[in-house]
């Protein structure tokens, strides 16, 4: 590392408004639906002068992005909330001159109906989860040069295997006192994000669909490690929806330790653990699928939280 | 308020060892079962002179209450998480000596199959929530003085319905501002806690109805106030299950703000909602039945989680 | 425990707004001061209708009690949290008639000034933390009956001795497989609340004084157990505070492990420790003043932050 | 975006320990000192056969990162978090063969000496904060291919100025309603990494030369946005210190609304305000020298949390 004095600038920026709250009610009919949803905004585009004038005159105010994110939720909030993000993204890429590329990005809170005689009631719900459905739409450029990337994903999808998964043969050094593992619990709780290459026939059946041929695969593959698990999940994601451009999985490893009862005179053939906090194992894993649209800006992040 | 330089003495104490993380899993055939669960214990008794002289030789370790509880579930973990925190509270009052009362508090955190090839697989499972079941239980005594408590119940429920609410006619004064409102999104994140007069047939049974009753009452009632809600669904409840001699609901008042697109030419029949954070209205309700054995120290707290 | 088919009635209730985030700011000169407050009110009284008919006549809304919160901190809210929760308090129970006790929980966070040019700047802060100071304040009838009690505290004030501390000497059973420990580190985040028998000279003065009462017995006693500690602490508070009816401590035992390094050939003297998250021991103490005045419905519990 | 059938391939990947809570006691003479430490580890390199074949072979275990980091806790230390940073980072690389670079993220909690008879006492502590020291120094390569990056920071810097700030002259649109502010209060959250160019003469001086140059700034320049406050706190922490490279700063705007109390009477002159949770503005900013080292892969992320 040298040291240089050089000349001092404004490097990289970006705002907007975080975490909007929005409730969105359907109720056409006397069968209501709902989304509860939470919008990040972000914009990216000609605002130096904010930053080394204090010139607010390109700036429009995160106050105003919250509105147009409330009042889009009645003007475009009727599909999923990949459209919905496309919407708001290419509003301010398209109609506040200053912006030059848009980020949205959204968590998507599940309810499922109170059953009331036997069927789901027409207006009351309980929160389901932990898991979250989450989206990052990235919009740039008019024209020409208009670029549109959708990331589709979930996160706080917690999954466990009692039994089917191994941990053994590895690289060892003077710091290794870890035994092999030939039957452990296998745990983690999954984020998990999607590059879409073209739309999907129905976002939410894509959600649907990927979530499904993720978890089945989790279930049914002998594990021998958290990281085979999770490319063996993106694999058969991308495999079964050609949408898919790449597939990111981002996985703490929540260890579970099986109890020493043996002190106690009792038997543990792997039926109690203590589950752990910290630390955890933490694995990123990918899958791509060659000659995709690149990524682009896609991911370059905004809240973190997607 | 008047000052008084009494003499200073040991007030009321108690000591445990708070939230092991206790994973059980049921293996005895191929299809396994699996509770998950954060257990308390709770011991009260003759433990002064650790507070007054530092003398220890009445402590049983917060290390071996630890222990006991990850044994147990082994020796006495087959059941119900009533069964398997009456079988902790009864061995710390009976077997040792200078424990008066055990309070053993516990929350289970619920989990469900894996669907892979449209059945649900074997050991793998995904969480559900965010509601987590609860219970704490109370013994006290022994011989002709034995008492025992069980409390059970449920937290972070979080039911929402999008009309069939209304508030108005309430008090007013020179602070009132509010508008009374005759349909208006009703949510809340309930914490239910009901204490038996007698055993259950089933403990799980009793849960799954106790819940059940409760969330179709909130679902089919019209509200005129979250009171009158939590009124009828402990209501509800207690009618349903003799067993039980109390019930008591807390609910903060998740309000969901219609939010005015008027000004900008949109509008907004009950359909776009800002969830609020903070401030929140706080309720808490109980429902009792006349002639039910005494609640005793049932509801004395230790961890404050349960 | 037997079946009880009694009538089914409401048992005990009450209801406010929590969590109003009150930040009160001092500019009188040009040197501002700062109190950022977390305000909660609880009102009990005649609210039966409410829960078994809807009927809102007798209730003052949340909405209407969460303005009161914010107009106080202008008309009352100059003094401290007790003084200020004294004057809220007061209010609901001698304005709202229907109202027969009201509490008032204050969490208070703290500042501290940014120093600038070596002086502690006028109107800029950094907070600090991460303890909280607390305050639940009870009033309770009109006239004769009139009650009023004070609580102050402190929580999540961390406090750790590296040396000073054992364990040692205590009971064993079956299931004890711990080790004496004759020099461990002692650590806990301190929850600790005390009740005026009257009111001090100064409510802030007081406040500091406890605090620091209790952090140096804790840094200079010779800890036997953290029961020991606790106990020594909450005398200290009481000795130097007369205005001090009674003391409750609530601690976690935060166990840190020393690292086994003896494997790799490295010597760890008491130097290198894990920070263990769960399980933790929990340990409540309390001190009283033997003719203090009587706890009434002091400690009746409304958010459970308090 | 259109669809492409292309080959399904592993992309980028990464793992290791994350969450190891490590503190270390220095114990030498009487007087003790302690560092309090949250540290993660991230490998990278030739680890494909352990996703594409589940092959362990090239696999250090995330349980040997755990068991070196508390080991390197005695061994190497006894300095800063950026040292003990590059001699672990340094060792993966260096010492085991698939790593191709290793990123090491640490979290330093501060802890301020007990007032004990006047001065501070020398084995006991009380934790203080909210703000976390942070790093994040990444080793790459050997040889003549070795680089070093290293990045400091503090998060959860909480800072706020109750006047000198205000928000106007910014764009409108149809969805603007916000009105300009004059004079508001101006507090956020601060994240703040920068990145050395050079090594400092002492890593410790620097964080808290660089905390203190940024915090000053903020309190003395009167603020047009937070954007001109933000990019004037890195200029004001680049030109202190001419090691640094660059700096980003990531800043919610946590905003404080003054309360309408003219509806009771009650004027309020920017005294009493309401601290809103959500929404917030999200404002990220970033200084460069230019000139400087590149960042090449410094920023690239594990955990999120640094």
């Amino acid at each position: 590392m040298t040291e240089s004095p050089g000349k001092i600038v404004l490097g990289p920026h970006q705002y907007g408004k975080a975490e909007n709250r929005v409730v969105r009610i359907y109720r056409d009919t006397d069968r209501h639906d709902i989304r509860d949803l939470n919008v990040s905004s972000c914009l990216r585009g000609a605002f130096d002068p904010a930053h080394t004038d204090g010139d607010q005159g390109a700036v429009l105010p995160t106050d105003t992005q919250k509105q147009t994110i409330y009042s889009y939720a009645k003007e475009h909030g009727d599909g999923s909330i990949e459209e919905y993000g496309l919407a708001l993204a290419r509003h301010f890429v398209d109609d506040v001159e200053p912006v030059d590329s848009a980020r949205i990005e959204i968590e998507e809170y599940a309810w499922q109906r109170v059953p009331a005689g036997g069927v789901g009631h027409d207006h009351s719900w309980t929160r389901t989860g932990p898991e979250v459905r989450i989206a990052a739409i990235t919009v740039s450029g008019t024209g020409p040069q208009r670029r549109e990337w959708v990331i589709g994903g979930v996160k706080d999808l917690v999954i466990l295997k009692s039994t089917g998964s191994e941990f053994a043969g590895f690289l060892t050094d003077e710091y290794t006192v870890l035994e092999p593992a030939h039957d452990r619990i296998l745990a983690t709780s999954l984020m998990v994000r999607w590059r879409f290459a073209t739309a999907p026939a129905d976002w939410d059946d894509a959600y649907a669909g990927i979530r499904a041929a993720m978890i089945e695969k989790f279930a049914t593959l002998h594990s021998k490690a958290l990281q085979q698990t999770l490319f063996e999940m993106g694999v058969a994601a991308v495999e079964a929806f050609p949408c898919l451009a790449e597939i990111r999985l981002s996985a703490p490893n929540k260890h579970h330790f099986a109890y020493d009862l043996d002190r106690f005179g009792v038997e543990n053939n792997g039926e109690v653990y203590y589950a752990a906090d910290r630390p955890y194992g933490l694995i990123h894993a990918s899958v791509l699928r060659e000659g995709a649209p690149d990524a682009g800006i896609a991911w370059d992040p905004y809240t973190g939280a997607v």
